[in-house]
This record gives C-alpha cells, sequence and structure tokens, in this order.
C-alpha cells in the first residue's frame, strides 16, 4: 500500500460553484500545517479574485496568475492557447521544483478540454515527473475522463440553485 | 429587485468532499476583501481541524468550536442533540450581533436532518431576524428540502473518485 503516504492527484470539477473556492480552503488548511504552497491561476478571473489574492499572501501561499491579459472573452484564440501552453510550462517548472508540498492548477482543466494541450501529454508527463509526495489540485469544468481516471480523489459541484438566474450580481467577498 | 444586494444564504450539501474547505475559501476571500467573518463548528471533528484554525487565526477570522464534546461518535445522543441546540442559541446570538458580514454554520445540516431542531423553526427564526446584509453559509450532508427552497446558493459536492475506497489514510494538511 506504497499509496498510502503519496501525494494526491485531487480534482475539483463541474458546473457548480466551490471548485476554486474548496481549493483555496484546503490550501489555507495546509498552510497552517506548515506545507508549502502554490497558487496557479491558468485564467484571468474578471474579478481580479482581490479577496483570495490578499488574504493568500498574509498566509504566505505564493500565488502566479498566468492568464493576466486573457479571459474567456478573448478573441484571438490562438493566443489564448500559447498563453495556457506557456502557463503549464511553468508549472512544470514549480512542480519539478520541490519547494512545495501542495500546488494548485486553477481552471486548468480548460487547456485540456479545448486541446491546447492534449490531456495524454499532461498525464504521461505528471506520471513520470510529479514528486511522490507533492499534493496537485486541478480545478475547472470540464474534466478530461482520462484526467479522472488518473485522479486519486476527484469532486463534482454542482448547481442545485443559483441566484443568477434570480438577476442576482456578483458581490464583493463573496464572488470576488 | 432588492434581493441583490442583500446577503446570501449559502448551502454547500452532498455526499462529497469540499463542503466546509469551500466554506473555509469563501471566508478567506470575504476575509481579503475586508468582510468581518465568523465560523460556528457544529460538530466536534475528529482531526481538531488544526490547519485551517491556524490560518483562520492569523487572517482574523473569528471560530468557535459549539460541538467540544461529541462527536458523531457520541453514545449519548441526547446530550449530543442538547449540545446542538445549545450551538444554535449561540449562533442566534453572533448572527443579530451586527459584528458580522459572514458567518458559516459549518455542518449545521444535522441539527436539522436529525430533527434536534425542527428545520422550519429555523427558517421562521432567520426569515424574521437574520440582518439583511448578512451572508450565511450552512455546510453538511442531508440538506433538508425546506432549507433549500430558502437558500440563494445551493450546490451539491459529489464523489466521483475517492481514495478512501483505496486503502488510502487522511493526510495532514490535505484532511485535516
Amino acid at each position: 500500500m506504497a499509496k498510502k503516504s503519496q501525494g494526491l492527484i485531487i480534482v475539483n470539477t463541474g458546473l457548480g460553484k466551490g471548485k476554486t473556492t474548496a481549493a483555496l480552503g484546503l490550501m489555507m488548511r495546509a498552510r497552517g500545517q506548515g506545507l508549502r504552497t502554490c497558487m496557479i491561476q491558468f485564467v484571468k478571473a474578471e474579478t481580479g479574485r482581490w479577496g483570495e489574492f490578499k488574504s493568500a499572501e498574509e498566509l504566505g501561499i505564493e500565488w502566479h496568475k498566468m492568464g493576466d491579459g486573457f479571459t474567456w472573452k478573448s478573441k484571438d484564440i490562438e493566443e489564448t492557447a500559447a498563453k495556457a501552453r506557456h502557463g503549464w510550462e511553468i508549472a512544470k517548472g514549480k512542480i519539478t521544483s520541490g519547494d512545495y508540498d501542495l500546488i494548485v492548477l486553477d481552471e486548468f482543466t480548460y487547456t485540456m478540454h479545448f486541446e491546447w494541450i492534449p490531456t495524454a501529454e499532461v498525464i504521461e508527463w505528471l506520471k513520470e515527473h510529479k514528486p511522490k509526495q507533492l499534493h496537485l489540485v486541478i480545478t475547472g469544468r470540464f474534466a478530461p475522463e482520462e484526467l479522472i481516471d488518473y485522479a486519486d480523489l476527484v469532486t463534482e459541484m454542482t448547481n442545485i440553485k443559483h441566484p443568477h438566474d434570480e438577476g442576482y450580481k456578483g458581490q464583493k467577498g463573496i464572488e470576488f
């Protein structure tokens, strides 16, 4: 049962809320236990994610915004794909550095879903290069089947009810 | 559309992981935006939740362990129910105090599910007493239908894959 003490591959997927916030909560927990944590954001959040960014800074969680300059509204999809691939190269460096116990690849599923990076390539690379003790969290909708097969813990977040349906506007401290 | 700027009732339920961690992530975000946050834990976690507790302390998130002295393994169910009811009284005081922008009632669904406090009583009380701007997050399995009807945002967390199935043991910084 060598697997017991190894780093986990955790995937938070689904169409609901809570994928990134659960990853943040996990980082908060890990940080409180003294683990070295790193967040790599693959998509530029329109809200800037200021709230969590500020708290992360206070807790000593390293934070990288790889998606700067593009959002889902990007018109140049080639540029978006190139930036995602660049982000993955940066992530690889962090993963193999030995400097972290837990790394979050936030909204990384999209790079695979949209085939900017082939899922098989990501998984083959992780199998070969991810340090055994490193916990890796990947969030985002549309997690590919191959990623789910490879992961240890996969949670699907589903909207049962969402205030956007009722003309609600995102609020400071809750949505960003 | 008066509802737009009002505090939300958020419920994280389902059998999967991420209910409490998503609430923690939300508190982290809210705290980073300067919101005054308070966590009320209704069940004593066997792991103590040291990681998140320490980080919460650093961020200035108020934290109350109401479940001290009982866990799900409690043999005296009457005592457990009494402690849950006591916790609800404390929570009421926090909710009406005006001292907070966001309050989390962690694993509070169980008190309703097991009928230690009637769901209708909780909802009637909240309708009458919850300050309009206060965001309230309730986590736990088995969220009663009436609570879902009353809530603004309800997310269900489902296990797609869980390492406990494979003889995995909870790890420091990940599970606690």
